[in-house]
């Protein structure tokens, strides 16, 4: 390992050169104007692969985005990691909330900062880089090694099930390493071992057939925009925090005082979220620490809502025929999100005035919530390796948010998740001035590079750990 | 009269001509890139008023959109009539809603279908071209006769009371006669004697500082769209109807058992609310009837609603920083609007949880609710001359709409209002599918030169009449 720790070293500016390149291409998956963008950045990253050496790398069309995949096989004795991570990123609302442009990095003070930067290009590169310096420093990897990178995470990854369930055998694996999350702290870093899951919906309520005159009809009707507000303020008990969607907590596991134990030893939660976010006060569920709430207890949350005329100083005297709101709920472990959706269709069919009608309602995504064992050989492999790859053993925690395509990685593949995050709560991962620590890249890279000697050293465990524990 | 009838029967097709070149004209004042159509607007109004005799029509500039103004003062022992209306018109929110181009008028079923052909367009020329008549027919008018017409009238009127104050010298007059009312139904020509005022604000609930991952802080942090569904919904009482704004009824005049008995004659007001708004069933403030929710008490509706993600069938995982509300108050006498909407604001702050700021609070506009009595001498004008076009004495009624300027009117010139309305409660003036029923254009065209020819009947009793009663 000494080699390919000089390697990449020695490659160390080379590394933040390659990222600049990639994020200066904007894949906006959920923006069919980029279409040609999402593509050239997949062409970026398995150019990348195969002048690294991992000469097989393609990419692969799909009925959306396309998949790069590229594998080096060439330890056949040894334990197989697919690594999985994402190209695509999310879009820009408004550029002007950004200090420079989203898709011309600029580095200050040891960070670059750039759409996609954290999310999850930098963090994706970290092990495109690591093997690269294998490659470089023993002409080998330690273990046979897949790279399995797709372009539609941001947009809910609508076509990698497809491909998993199709080459279930190509990509077959005895652990699938993920970054795509983040430290708990600089300088702590981070295995997360639980991610929450996701129900995402979207429902319109109409009112009156067309837009009508505020004037000669206010009063007489119901306005679908004050009636959806009513129906959103009776999704959850604004005192309590607790979600209000009948039997949505049914299938919430609960847990261990074990787990919930060193987290209470954590310093400074609260004032991270408060300095983080920036609201005045933080705001959730009776009963539960800040952490918790994001970590191991389900949310609602409002995306998205709109309804008649929007811009802004107007006062066009406009009742709306129509309102629609986007409401998410992160979910955890048991609860499933196709059930929760309808049970939230169902609380908004049951609490809907006879005056309005829901016009449409739209279960647009849903990902499983997940969680690991910490006495898993791929995941004890993945604590080594951060602590050579940081100098310090890594802390296991939670996430609050989704990446939907872990539980399918551990149902169809058979094979442990490791999620080693190398990002920082505070760099924005969907918001303005995204951002990416280049010191956690460097350590991510040499984390990465570790992960798979640690793989191989777990070897014959490793090969037999099978389905998740 | 038979003179005038005939020249008017003989410009009947021309008169519909008239008004469709003027319908082709986008003046939408709300929209800045309409600017030189507004303008181009104004021109062809003055061009119709001196074509037809007021020679000195001219278009004024002001700090918004212009105003046109033209006098034909050739009878000095005669009472003034100062005839007020507007060229400009509402927005076009979806084209697509629309049966055909809003902006290229179209005959069917007796209608003509455009953007702004009931609001004002049409009402308005009917005075125009009635005027041009007399001037036709006798080479003079019957009173004197000032055309006020201006182009913010859907924007607020912002400059029309500045311009009404400094040249009240100029506008002196003894009646003011405003068509931009509705008739209450087909066949039953009304006169308006009331209308509800306006207050109009907007407001901004800010949360965190900008947009976040609603996974990272899903749950730890309150929402400014779930805080502003919680603060509209207790805005009125879903089951009452009623206001729940602090003080918001301390200013409600009663209505006479006298003005509210005829109202329960009139048959088919529900089923005409219903069918003409479509909404599956009508809803209201309790103990009273559709008309009088309308005409008499006031009402709280959203206008619009917007914050977070707003993309129909896209998933973006955003907590939005910020989520803003227009809300429009209809009020009824002797509701003050600037009252009104700093109750309104008190209220906001009194309920504002202290998970979210008010980052913005904006009194966009208001406008003073209005009566009149039916024994004012112009207003009796007004039925005779409306019995005279249509053939049947007209019904007092009120309207649920606001025309800020009319309060205005009586109170800087001093002078009585009549509101001559010869539009219909389903013509959509600020939705899809706008139109305006010829026949009521013709009758309307017919009225308003019956007006003039009353009020010289009215003589000196019209003169003296000075301050409303």
């Amino acid at each position: 390992m000494q080699a390919v720790e000089a390697v990449i070293e020695k490659r160390k500016q080379e590394a933040v050169r390659v990222l600049e390149q990639l994020l200066r291409i904007p894949s906006i998956s959920a923006d069919p104007d980029r279409k040609n963008d999402v593509r050239k950045a997949a062409e970026f990253v398995a150019g990348q692969l195969r002048d690294g050496g991992v000469e097989t790398a393609e990419v692969i069309a799909t009925d959306g985005h396309p998949i790069v995949y590229g594998e080096w096989l060439g330890a056949p004795d040894q334990p197989t990691v697919l690594v999985y991570g994402h190209y695509d990123v999310q879009p820009v609302v408004d550029p002007a909330e950004w200090t420079s442009d989203p898709f011309e990095p600029v580095i200050r003070d040891g960070k670059i900062w750039a759409r996609g930067s954290t999310d999850d290009k930098g963090q994706m590169l970290a092990h495109v880089l690591a093997a690269s310096a294998h490659l470089e420093a023993e002409g080998r990897l330690p273990v046979n090694v897949k790279f399995l990178i797709e372009g539609e995470e941001e947009v809910g990854s609508a076509n990698l099930g497809t491909f998993l369930q199709a080459e279930r055998e190509r990509l077959a694996c005895d652990a699938v390493v993920i970054s795509d999350t983040a430290m708990y702290a600089p300088g702590i870093p981070t295995l997360c071992v639980g991610l929450r899951g996701i129900a995402y919906v979207e429902f319109t309520l109409k009112g009156a057939a067309t837009d009508l005159h505020s004037g000669q009809y206010g009063g007489a009707i119901d306005n679908p925009a004050n009636a959806l507000a009513r129906l959103i303020a009776g999704l959850k008990d604004p005192e309590t925090g607790r979600i209000l969607v009948d039997g949505f907590y049914d299938d919430v596991r609960e847990v261990s005082e074990e787990e919930r134990a060193p987290w209470r030893q954590l310093p400074g939660a609260d004032e991270g979220f408060l300095a983080a976010s920036g609201v005045p006060r933080l705001h959730g569920e009776e009963g539960w620490s800040v952490l918790e709430r994001v970590w191991v207890r389900p949310s609602l949350d409002v995306n998205g809502i709109w309804g008649g005329h929007v811009k802004p100083g107007e006062s066009m005297t406009v009742l709306p025929a129509r309102a629609s709101a986007k409401v998410s709920m992160r979910l955890v472990p048991d609860q499933d999100p196709k059930d929760v959706a309808q049970k939230l269709e169902k609380h908004l069919r049951a609490h809907l005035p006879p005056t309005v009608t829901l016009e449409r309602f739209r279960d647009l995504h849903g990902g499983s919530p997940w969680t690991t064992s910490p006495d898993n050989a791929a995941v004890r492999a993945a604590f080594r390796a951060v602590e050579q790859g940081f100098g310090k053993s890594p802390l296991p925690t939670r996430e609050g948010g989704s990446i939907p395509i872990v539980a399918d990685f551990q149902e169809v593949l058979g094979a442990p998740v490791v999620l080693m995050g190398f990002g920082l709560p505070d760099e924005r991962p969907h918001g303005p001035d995204e951002h990416f620590d280049l010191g956690n890249f460097h350590n991510g890279i040499r984390s990465a590079a570790w992960y798979l000697e640690e793989a191989r050293k777990a070897g014959a465990e490793l090969r037999g750990t099978g389905a998740p524990s």
